[in-house]
């Protein structure tokens, strides 16, 4: 799908964030789509998160709809029962159990609030290539890390990645709480890490909005560094850091953008954020919440936009310039994860 | 369409249940689509029902949203008039009319509460084709039957049939009414009938539900006996048998459920109910009546809910089980009269 | 697309009326969808009004959620600005700016209350093609011209065509408002004019609704003279003319019909009428502009029914009869226009 080929619409061998830690419970099943696929979870007597495909094999019927019963997933339809290893345990119609009666289970890991499935060839599951929580700041001590907002938005997840690593239109799109002028006019710099691609705008003196002002208790003026790192293909992790004339940092805060598509055209958003500052103060977090969905909302809509855009011109011409450098990029590494994806599937066809 | 070929929706040269007599009338036409026509009905002066291909052949109107004229079906924009037999017979602006203008009428026949309507070659309508209103018990002496429910739903016809002819997912999908335990685990026995494919379960000394307990006035336990009957295409009529520990029939009621393709992915489902017993109180007739329609509805999200899966996973992998062998029996006798038609469609055009 | 060929949609080269003066201000911009492409309209600090293609050549975004600065449209995403010529004149992030950073724009004529807008070869946009505005008696002296309604329908423009040419259906679609039972008896008289088609029925000694009582303040019977011009693509003028005994006509009014395609099945409908009687009576208009609404609902509720069938039914049989003379000769004109634009095509290519 565009910007990419065709038939290119689902990176895998990819750790995603699926779900955050709350939704899922042993009361009842929980569905989400995740990459073209119905994937259904639920917690055992344990408390031990499982993720399995959703649908049943036996009629099709989605295993969202049916009840969790101690350690297995039951079918609301017929009462086909599945264990966390996705085979099949009971059939209350018979005895036996054909051993293709199973669904695919998916590994899951749970950190912090959030629950990581890897989809893909499950064998390579490896839980060190989920990026570090107490790099993204939602672990590391000192950090007040919150979950934020769940969305699941009508647009291919290629144009929320491309939002997020322009950050130029928050002087346009979000003018007034979190963007400036001066952030569509300031350079930023692009710089590649191990695991990361970084885009850093350093905006001195910058003019307090009123929500920063709210939020940091302060009337400002203060330095300004904004950056945004991206974690392909399906996180992000925006930086506010506010410098004060003394050149100490009074405060900061991250802002996690996890990006799991849905379906090809359907985008699973799920947005976490930490700060340094007033950890007491659920004024602070109150404020904080309550202008990231304002800003989030915005996002979506403009995002959702492009996508009605798109569906009338599937293959739009585009002027890009250099405030794209940093989402270009980004494109160009999904691009090349894509190629080789394609490169492997033909050489185990091969 | 799965689960047959592509271009199998719809079996023609069958008598399907089009409509209650109830939503016919002298009135104003009525429109219900029926394997991919509309089809638009009213009744003459006589109160004879009267079908006709809902599409005005002037401009593309449809004829359901017109006026009954007395014996004639009155065009809404332009005022064109189809008499019974489905030949215009006045064009408001014009003397003559053509004979190419006129509609396809149908055979219709009335018989209980239910108007059949003959889909396919009208001069193979044979009425003795209808199945035995008396067998279905409709019009039994010693039945009391009543209209119970109708709705269209947003699946193909064919998954409403599979849910019909599989009775172990009462159980399961409608615990505490009328699924218990003993239903999915009873084994079903098979008989090919000369109008109808059988499936008989006998649960021996059943615990009764609640609402068996309302309705039957007993408190059980009592032997059970529960059949459904598939008469191909469309008719599946389910019987419930209570019987006591002396062996005899205390309480017997039919469900009759006629399956009618409104188009290749949704369908009419008009329902009806008779029993032998209470037939002078209201509260039992009520509480049956509750019960039904919050049983049908979990079998409509259930059906839809498949369907909503085969739209994305449109050949999906099933396995299939013992207790599947009534409804893939079903299946079969299905499939066998699609390629029925289309041998018939082969050879009449060669 | 039918009643054309697949691939006529659209007839380019041409004058369509794409708004309302009033919906075009200086305050934000106004996205309408003309032949299948998003424009965007705002007006300048002198007032001019300023039509131009609404996707934001950068990132896809839609012009229309953006915002005027001055005599700019700036994009709501990113901040890029768009002069009134449709060249980029900012853009944030840099200094420099690409010369294929440009919208096309569109000639606009500002005549009555109407923007009329030329769609095709911006060279060829000559206004004197543009119906003269005193002949269809909107700027007319004597005539009292005035904003009716504004719909966007669900059919393909076509259907609204024959609509308009066919007025044999006031009778049925309208009983009791602006249709009698004469006006489908009627015999039509066509005429072809320089710039229009017409069709004229003359109805003697009518037996007046209670609308055209109320209207006109008087009991009847009348004269009345109802014609339809139609001005190819895209116009059609109504007129009512009711004469007393006399011999004088006591009172006129015309209905300019605007009909300009949005999508290939979804029509933008603009409707102004003036009238010759009653200027300075609240009560008409309110009476006049209540009917109408009723009117126009009536046949959009009658157009969309007929696009709904031809969605099921792609290749509709027509009976064609003498009353449609009129709507025939009209769509003869449109597939005359559309060969025309395909030979030119041809030749262009060539």
């Amino acid at each position: 799908m565009w910007p990419f080929a065709e038939d290119e619409d689902y990176l895998e061998n990819q750790w995603y964030v699926a779900a955050w830690s709350s939704e899922v419970t042993a009361d009842k099943p929980f569905e989400r789509w995740i990459c073209g696929e119905p994937v259904v979870f639920y917690r055992d007597t344990q408390g031990k998160a499982i993720a399995m495909h959703g649908r049943c094999p036996h009629r099709s019927f989605p295993l969202g709809k049916g009840r969790v019963r101690g350690d297995v997933l039951e079918c609301g339809y017929h009462g086909f029962q599945y264990g966390p290893d996705g085979n099949c345990v009971r059939i209350p119609s018979q005895e036996t159990i054909p051993d293709v009666c199973r669904v695919q289970t998916y590994a899951l890991v749970e950190k912090w609030e959030w629950l990581w499935i890897w989809i893909g060839d499950q064998t390579r599951a490896d839980p060190d290539l989920i990026p570090d929580h107490d790099e993204i700041r939602l672990t590391e001590p000192g950090w007040l890390a919150l979950p934020a907002l769940t969305n699941t938005l009508n647009c291919r997840a290629q144009l929320l990645h491309e939002n997020l690593t322009d950050i130029s239109h928050l002087s346009y799109l979000h003018p007034g709480t979190i963007g400036t002028d001066s952030v569509a006019s300031t350079r930023v710099e692009i710089s590649e890490h191990d695991r990361f691609l970084r885009g850093l705008r350093m905006i001195p003196n910058e003019k307090l909005t009123g929500f920063f002002k709210d939020a940091l208790g302060t009337e400002g003026p203060l330095d300004r560094e904004v950056l945004i790192d991206f974690y392909p293909p399906n996180l992000h992790v925006a930086r506010e850091k506010f410098i004060n004339p003394g050149g100490d940092a009074i405060a900061q805060y991250r802002v996690c953008h996890a990006v799991t598509p849905a379906t090809a055209t359907s985008t699973n958003y799920l947005v976490a954020w930490s700060r340094t500052f007033a950890h007491d103060s659920r004024e602070v977090t109150d404020t904080v919440n309550s202008v990231f969905a304002a800003v989030i909302d915005e996002d979506i809509e403009a995002v959702e936009a492009v996508e009605n855009m798109l569906a009338r011109q599937q293959q739009p011409r585009e002027v890009l310039v250099s405030a794209d450098t940093h989402s270009m990029r980004a494109r160009r590494i999904m691009k090349k994860l894509f190629a080789e994806q394609s490169a492997g599937a033909a050489s185990a066809t091969a």
